[in-house]
């Protein structure tokens, strides 16, 4: 289990750091079958991903990660399921916003590509 | 996807309602290479999660789930992953308690069986 939880620090560490700094670039973590469930809409392709985390409508975006977990996924291959509940800090507000998000990562040439990727807000 | 959301419903409606009514029905829904990740807490095998599930010091407790998504977890078999995020109401304390709760669900002569579960409450 230890390499599974370094794997999922290192890619939650990336993927929030590159979606408060860059978000163009996540495009490049998912593949064409990659699904993403954003808020309940559903979007399928790494292009069209792309385009709806690009397109969000924040102008500056701060992830802090309260808890994360993760477990292999899978009894034949190494993928990987990473759950994280966090804190969402938009557009300096002073309300930070409760979020939930489940990744699945599918090992690919020595790296790790995202095939699931469910974000909920937690406003409940 | 309409199947996926159905068969998440059903599972998540059959899973709460167990746990609200009857913790020790909830074993038979894992298998021996299962793993529950409890507040952190990894715990492997059915009767492990049984024995935990049964054991926790609630008298009464209630789920209400706020949001579930659903999405195929594999390209090969007809596997899912459940996101649900929902309030825990704990021997009629007052104050509901926010969770998120992640489960792959495998199928299995004509079932499904939870092959992944991590449960978190969002404390922060």
């Amino acid at each position: 289990m230890a390499d599974i939880q370094a794997i999922a620090k290192q890619f939650t560490d990336f993927y929030y750091t590159a979606f408060d700094n860059d978000r163009t670039q996540l495009q490049a973590l998912y593949r064409d079958h990659s699904m993403l469930t954003w808020e309940g809409t559903p979007i399928q392709g790494a292009a069209a991903i792309g385009e709806k985390l690009a397109g969000l409508p924040f102008q500056k975006v701060q992830h802090k990660i309260t808890t994360f977990d993760a477990q292999p996924s899978s009894p034949s291959i190494a993928s990987l399921i990473v759950s994280v509940t966090g804190l969402l800090l938009v557009d300096d507000g002073e309300n930070p916003l409760q979020y939930s998000q489940v990744f699945q990562l599918i090992p690919d040439n020595g790296n790790y590509y995202v095939f699931n990727d469910i974000f909920r807000l937690n406003l409940g």
